[in-house]
């Protein structure tokens, strides 16, 4: 059965979302961040980047939530666009969009507002422009279509929603009023069944949630480590 | 002919390499940054994130320079590893690993280092420990293998090599002397006849090269639109 290696972070979630969506059967695997289990030897022989999500399915390993998205729908042909060259274009477009813009944009603003020992006003405005001007373009496509790629629901969408939902953490709990169509299609997916199950998913197992100094440890390992 | 949108940066030079080796005939658009080409309409209708490179082939646009190397690996069939679900597994990690991992957290070391009017330490240290730990992880396993998917020289080649070549931009002059097997790797690379090609197109141009106001609002925005 495949193994889903996750947390309850945004990334992991994405992949659950698929999973629960495509009724594909998993044996999911906490990686308790907090307490360090992605830095351990077994885990970074499955991802040497130490982050989760990760699958390993048979003997293909894949790690990153869009590149995880984008095998498994390959591999099950669901949540795909119609073939052809300008869908194809565009799915690529869009998901890499998402994963290096949106996601690590909006991962810098949760830093420097939540976790950063310290705030800086520099980092704090450059993130939160950037988060903000990443989400305004999705606003603005989802002005004008149901999905991402138009009509059909697909992975972009199912990764888009995995950041979209924590907007009120990326920029502050008045930040939705900016984005009236990305809320309405965060909402959308969010009601789905099989979004349920995947937020659900971290209940069942028991994370740390105290953010201690063995979590930030873990999880900045730059707090401790002067690379400059 | 395809219509390939760049300018001297990193992300379009791996684009500007695909198209080289391939032997693809490409009209090369320059679009310059720093005079704030980017935010355009004619452009944005192109690429709404205001980045480049973009490619236009035919009724086909593509943006993010990821995006483009799969698209036309796909499209010619070339530079994509062997047909096999752990090879496609392993494209696609590594792919996304350089997308949303090597090209942001050196993008932002980069910021920090040269452009931030301000010198900030722990956005300095930050970054510069997220931009050695992610190169590390890819000297490591150049330590082992010729490419970073084995034998063969692929998309995730050329993808690695656009930020690599710029190390010393990013970490420091003295920094090439922690990734023995990536300044092997990269060195092979920027050899080939394609990479000095691609290397050289942006002196077909006149960029900008004054990092003047201009240049700084055009760039980053955040410098003078406060989002907190």
């Amino acid at each position: 059965m495949l193994k889903f290696y996750f947390s309850g972070a945004p990334n992991p979630v994405k992949v659950a979302l698929f999973l629960e969506e495509a009724g594909l059967p998993y044996e999911g695997i906490p990686v308790d961040t907090r307490r360090g289990d992605q830095h351990k030897p077994e885990y970074l022989a499955i991802n040497p980047n130490a982050k989760v999500p990760a699958i390993v399915d048979g003997d293909v390993t894949v790690f990153d939530s869009s590149a995880i998205l984008i095998y498994l729908a390959e591999k099950t042909g669901k949540f795909l666009p119609s073939p052809g060259d300008r869908a194809r274009g565009e799915l690529l477009s869009w998901m890499f969009f998402i994963s290096s813009g949106i996601g690590p944009f909006a991962g810098q603003s949760v830093h420097f507002r939540v976790y950063a020992p310290e705030k800086i006003p520099y980092a704090l405005n450059r993130y939160a422009y950037e988060a903000r001007r990443h989400f305004g373009i999705v606003d603005a496509r989802l002005a004008k279509q149901k999905y991402m790629l138009g009509d059909t629901y697909t992975i972009v969408d199912m990764n888009l929603w995995g950041w979209a939902r924590l907007v009120p953490m990326v920029l502050g709990e008045e930040a939705w009023g900016k984005f009236p169509h990305l809320k309405r299609f965060t909402d959308e997916i969010g009601a789905r069944p099989a979004a349920i199950k995947a937020a659900a998913l971290r209940e069942r197992y028991k994370f740390k949630t105290e953010m201690d100094e063995e979590a930030k440890n873990a999880m900045f390992r730059h707090l401790s480590e002067k690379a400059v």
